[in-house]
Formats: C-alpha cells, structure tokens, sequence
C-alpha cells in the first residue's frame, strides 16, 4: 500500500468518457466538446449527450423532450408526505425524501435492464424539476404548478416555481444554469454516486447518494452560500470593508477558488455574462455590480498577499443570476441538483458497464 | 496525476483510528481491540466504543444504553407514508425512505455542533430497529410492537419483529450480529459516507448515502443473495452439482471471497460458531449442515482449480444465522444496516473532525 493522498487529491480513480477538464488552462468539455460550445444548447440536448454519448440529432432531440415533457408530472403523494413532518426542513432534504419517495412509484425501480435504466433516467431527469418547485411551494402552503409542456426544461421550471411565464432572457439564463450545472467529472457527489452504482445498487438510490453528498456547504450548498454573503454584504459601499475583514481574519469568502481549477473556470465566465444580460434587462445591476467588485478587489488583494489571484468560482456569478431570476437561496442546492442529475446519471450507467467495486483501504493509526 | 487503479484496489484513501484489517493474517480488530474480544459484549457497549473511542466504564455504559432506549420509539409517520405508495419495494428502498423521514422529525436534524451529532448518534442508533421492524410489519399488513425496554437491542429487535421473546442463544446471537456488521474500515457505503460527510452534509445525509450503497448485491446485499441461495439448494444432497455447476459455468458462488482477506475472514469463524450453536439448539442442523458441505466442497475445489482454497466471507455463515433466528431473506440488508450504523456514525465524525474534501480526478478516454 502507498502514502496516503488527504482527499485523495491528485489520485486518478478512474476512466471517464463522460468530461474532461485542464485546470491550468481552464477548458471543461462534456463528452469531448467545451462547455462554451455546449452553453448555447437546450438542456434536453445536453442531457442527451451526456447520458448517450453524443450530440443528438434532430429526430432525436425531438424524440426525447417529448419523452421528457411527458414525464414531468409526478403523483402528488411525495410532496403531500413531506406536509406531515414535524420540523421545517432544509430543501435539499425534502428533496432527498421526495426522490426517494419517487421510486416507490416507478415499476422499474428496482430492474436494472439498460432499457429499465433508460426509462428510470427520463423519469429522474424530468420529474427532478417538477418536484424541487412543488416542495417550494408547499413549504409555504402553496399547491404545485402543473408544467406547461410548450415550455423548455428550464422555462418550466420557472414557471412551476412562480406560475409566471418567464422572459426569453430568463428561460435562456435557467437552461443555461442548468446546463453548465449538469457535469463535472468527479466531483464528491458523482464520486459518491459512482461507489454506490459500484455495488450494483439501483440508479434512484445512486442519485440518492449524490444527493446527499451534493448537499454540503464545501459542494453544492455553495451556491447558497454566496447568495447568503451577497444578502450579508448588502451594498456595494460595504464591500471593501467585508472582504478585507474576511482576508484579515483569515476566514473563507463564499465562491472563490477551486481544487480543480488554478485560472478561472469557464463556467464562471459564461455565469458572469449571463448576470450580466440579466442586469440589463432589469435595469438594475444592483447585484452584479456587487458581485464585480468582490471579483475585483479579491483579485488584486491576492495579487498583493500571495502573489498570485483569486478566481470566483462556479457558485460565485450562479448566485448571482439566481438573484436576478428571484429564485431564493435556499433553493440553490435543489436547483444545482436538478442540472447535475444527467451528469449524475451518465456516470452510474458508465459504471454499470465496466464495472469494478470501489474499494480503497485506509491506514490504521 | 498518477496510473489509475481501478476500484482504488490497494490505494489507501484515509488515516483512520477506528478499525484495522489484516488481510493476510485474518486480524479484524475496532478501535485495536480485536473482534473476538468484542464478540462477546453488548451491541451496545461496541457501538459506545466505536463513536467514543473507548470501552465504556459501567456507568457510563448504562447511561448509554439508557438514552438508547429511551429513543427506540419512532413516530409511526414515516412508516405510515410508505402504505402510500404505489409499488411493492425492496426492504431497503423502504429504509431509505423512512430514515430520511426521520430526518424531518428531528429537531437537531441541520444543527452541526458536537452535542447536536452526538444526540442524532443516538437517535439513529436506537431508531433503526424500531423501523426496520415496522417496515417488515407493515409490508404484510400488521401494526408495529412497541419497544420492550429490559430487551437488549438485538433481543428487542427480534421482539419487534415477531412479537416472540427470543431464546436466550437467539438474543445472543442477534447481539453478535450486529456487533460483527458494525464496522469494516473502507468497505464502499463507509467510504461514499465519508465522501458525503467531507462536503460537510449532515449526519443523516451521510448515513443515507452509506445505505444507498450497502444496498447493492456485491456488498451489503450479498447475504441477502446467500439466503437465496441455500434455498435454491434446498438439499445437502444437491450442494455438490450446485457448485460445480457454478465452478464449470464460471459463475460466482455467493459468500465466497473477499477484496480484503485472503485467509479466512475472524468474522465468519464466529458466525459459523453462532450458527452452530443455534443449529443444535433449534435441535435441526439441516441448514448448518448444508452450509458446511458447501465450504468443504469448495475449499477442496479451490486447491484443485487453483492451488489455493477459497474462503466464506462474512455474508455466508451469517445467512445461516438468519435462517434460524427466522430472518426473512429480504431483510438481510437492512439488519446488516441496523449494526453497520454505529461504525458509520463513527467515521462521520472522524471525518467532520479532520476534514478534507475527497474529490480524486478521472481520467479522461
């Protein structure tokens, strides 16, 4: 046995077909093609790519949105459930309920036929959105929203979530979100899900796995994170005084820096653009403008202490466009789950069909 | 970035204190105490040492066992709502489901301080017998029976699960079963744990994601898959063409082999004592004996095939167990989970308390 790598970093796992990424060089692909040729597409044929393998055609774009559309609405029964609980929750854990839930009302839950696996992806995947807005809403007391089939998956999701139809800026900006959301190689919830899929177990309790690892506040709950400092911060003037008291005290700022990447990922660039779009169709760049300054100031502070930048993350400029789509921070993580899902998948079906038990040894001290 | 080995088969991925495997020498030992010294205490004084470090005091054992069962009642919501469900599930679905609701009847359930973590360690400890009894109760149609609080919690749980008060050797032998199901270092559900409780996810989040994946059939649900087994069999006269059916078809023979141990597993030594002893007290050794004559068969085999024997692991011997305390097959896994929750609450812990996140790379083909 050899030296023990703390979180494995650096440590080669295994194979992927499913993305790459080069950390120096900032590139992130998805089965070979890079995240800024994959940004202009819809979700639908994103998740198609990720779980076939390849860019759909049109007859098959066509054919799986259909396929999606038609599974969005869920049996009522998993959101009612979660109203007999006694303690309010955190989103994320009435979703992992509801999902588990979910596959108590698929047939195929536990057939593990790549056709039964195939049908239970469309299902996860389409139903993932319908169940994150009827749990907001019911957390309320509000009754869901039936989906709208003339709308995208993002654009949907939107409207279920406010009953109102979004702009065509917005729908772009929630596909968007959603598509660079959908992926990245092994991340802990995908490598948590791949150690489950290892065992042979079902899909629904591998997405389940992912879940809950997506859940903490050093992955997913990131995003709610930033929202939660853009709230704190609160204006622009209160900036440089919140992000030099945060350097002093040596604490973490919410949405910067990446184990992976060491220049700026290029999902923040595309976030960054997109925030800034929906900036101007508001006509209120309150947050983003906010949000540029904390980029700013970090970068040179960093410069200064270390020598070298910070970069804002993923989460960073997501928060942001969630700020200007009125989605609130408690349901960052659920919506960061919902675009993951597909990625999530691939990677079961990828270890499904070469499979080898993921079992590393620990040393005793 | 380094050769990948595939499944990690070798990597060590953490410093632990908490168990250590001797494969070749066939050492098991928690906490360094050896697991044929632990095999004769209470379940619940091995699940003190596991998540407190240390062999309880007398007192201190009592108060621990006191607030176990003082926390053995569940609220009966989280059974209830599985009735409404569609589709017949597998026990460990149900599981999910109901320890994930559990979740939102707990107060502390988001709270992350050592005292809050401490308090759900129990609570999940005390709960999981409780639950998976009601679950089996409640799958045929019968109410759940309350907690008999002078039952040890192996006892209880056989109580629960019958309404019968077992034997003394039955209660026994449940105990054991859950202290050898308790902890096995980095199996697969401990370590996509510690992936979830590395993000910093809650407890409950964390042991879901350890239940997502001892699911599967080449772990957790690989004793499930003995029992079906022997009643395949059905006969020590069919044992021989069974298995060398199995050895000329190249199929794998369930409870045979480990990634770990290349000698005979300490644990399935005392499970095959267990079973014997409960073989004569039942006063009929059939699946006992059928049991043995597998082992000789393929040990022998094994010599011949491939000049080495081939050993039962820990699923083999403890199916025969189950089979005499009336276990039904289908609920193999979640009672290997009712044990394995103290070791997993315990690496939860270790983890939150030196933590880094584990995200290793894949390589890209």
């Amino acid at each position: 046995m050899e030296e023990m790598k703390k979180g494995l970093e650096g440590v080669v796992a295994l194979d992927t077909k499913i993305s790459y990424i080069d950390g120096i060089q900032g590139i992130l692909k998805y089965r070979g093609i890079k995240i800024e040729d994959l940004a202009d597409l819809s979700y639908d044929a994103v998740s198609y790519l990720l779980i076939n393998g390849k860019i759909p055609g049109e007859a098959e774009l066509s054919e799986y949105s259909r396929m999606l559309k038609e599974n969005r609405r869920i049996n009522g029964k998993q959101i009612e459930v979660l109203k007999e609980f006694e303690f309010g929750t955190e989103a994320l854990d009435g979703l992992r309920t509801a999902i588990s839930c979910t596959a108590h009302f698929d047939e195929e839950n536990n057939h593990h036929t790549p056709d039964a696996n195939k049908n239970k992806s469309i299902r996860l995947v389409a139903k993932f959105p319908t169940i994150v807005a009827a749990l907001h809403r019911a957390s309320f007391g509000e009754k869901p929203i039936e989906p709208m089939d003339n709308l995208s998956h993002g654009a949907n999701f939107l409207y279920m979530l406010s009953g109102k139809i979004p702009t065509e800026l917005e729908a772009e900006a929630m596909e968007k979100d959603l598509i660079l959301s959908a992926e990245h190689e092994l991340n802990p919830s995908t490598f948590a899900l791949r150690i489950a899929a290892s065992t042979l177990s079902d899909l629904y309790s591998a997405v389940i796995c992912g879940l809950c690892t997506l859940k903490g506040p050093l992955h997913g709950g990131a995003r709610k994170g930033v929202m939660d400092m853009l709230d704190e911060i609160g204006s622009i003037e209160n900036v440089r005084d919140y992000t030099l008291g945060k350097l002093e005290n040596k604490e973490k700022i919410m949405g910067f820096g990446h184990r992976v990447y060491k220049t700026l990922d290029p999902r923040a660039r595309i976030y960054k653009d997109v925030a800034r779009a929906l900036a101007e169709e508001n006509g209120d760049t309150y947050w983003f403008d906010m949000a540029e300054e904390i980029e700013h100031i970090l970068y040179h502070e960093f410069i200064e202490i270390r020598g070298k930048p910070i970069y804002p993350n993923v989460d960073f400029y997501s928060a942001v466009v969630y700020k200007y789509l009125d989605i609130p921070a408690e349901l960052a993580t659920s919506i960061f789950a919902m675009g993951r899902v597909s990625g999530w998948i691939a990677h079961c079906m990828e270890q499904y069909s070469d499979n080898r038990v993921i079992r590393p040894r620990a040393h005793t001290v």
